[in-house]
């Protein structure tokens, strides 16, 4: 990768002459950058306006031919939320709200290419909740440690909706640390991957 | 859903004595909600910078254990992408850049829910990559529908890199068109999924 350009690319602030849509693609880019997992949260509640916001945002997300083969419970209730805790370690902190992401069989063909593909539209509806909260000061992170069964039982799923992730959603409570991360150079390449450069 | 909050959510500016963090994320929930499918492009080069800023977006996705087990290759030479597009049927225009999105198998155990889970890494991602391209003017969208073998073998892929999506992103060259989508009280529920209501 170009390290000059990308030097530029972390630069706080356009410079003159940018035009607006630069602009905002800068603000953009900062939230995407900025996102971290967040696992431990203050008992602040999240209200129905912010939570609308994040579910508007998570259905915006690309779906295998527009099937949207997905469904969402949002869990806010304490004591529903401390059921789910029960059966999700991965849950660390005690959430004000959890997303409940499904992948939605009864809208696929047994295909299981298909099944795979949905399960990816599912995980970018969730990357679009978790960056839309953290643009509006939420954090959170994906869970994929718990037992679907008694999550399906707890919640009155049909069969046909797979819990795929848990997300745990609320106001930070300590600052955010970013994830220490593999060079860029490890994992992206431009054109072909040389053999001699093994990953 | 509370429906005057989301009309809320929908107006375009915040109003008088809100918050530099949310005019912030009015922005970001402006990006991710005018995103779009985008399959036909100019033929106007994707630059180093912007790729890089679109590449940096990207590997700031979720990882799940922070295994960050995934590998990327990015595609401009225009020979590469017509040989590409020919293995890629859901490649429909012409694109300046093509985003060859991987799982890594060599940093997975051999469990097969830590693959799944790894695929949705990768997923977000890639959704992280279009939401910086949409910020920036740029289009694309995620395409399953390809030969993975004859892709690997043209990119230079190890065995451990299993091309998961392809990625197609260009400068449209037409208006963004959105998706018609389900009604969302049909594919979000509150608190409890209720039989009454099949999903």
């Amino acid at each position: 990768m170009d390290r000059e350009a990308q030097a530029q690319v972390g630069t706080a602030g356009p410079g003159p002459g940018v035009r607006i849509a630069a602009a905002r693609g800068a603000e953009t880019l900062d939230v995407i950058r900025t996102r971290g997992v967040v696992r431990s949260y203050t008992d602040e509640p999240v209200g129905d306006e912010l939570l609308d916001s994040l579910l508007e945002a998570m259905l915006a997300a690309p779906s295998a031919s527009n099937k949207q083969a997905w469904a969402f419970l949002a869990v806010r209730a304490p004591e529903r939320v401390r059921r789910l805790r029960a059966f999700a370690p991965g849950i660390i902190g005690v959430p004000p709200l959890v997303l409940v992401a499904c992948v939605d069989h009864a809208r696929m063909t047994g295909d299981p290419h298909l099944r795979d593909v949905g399960s990816l539209c599912v995980a970018m509806a969730v990357e679009n909740f978790l960056l839309a909260a953290h643009a509006q000061g939420l954090g959170g992170c994906p869970v994929s440690s718990f037992l679907a069964e008694p999550v399906q039982l707890l919640l009155g799923l049909p069969g046909h909706l797979e819990p795929l992730l848990l997300v745990p959603v609320g106001r930070p409570d300590q600052p955010l640390q970013p994830s220490p991360r593999r060079a860029p150079q490890e994992v992206v390449r431009h054109e072909y991957w040389h053999p001699t450069h093994p990953g």
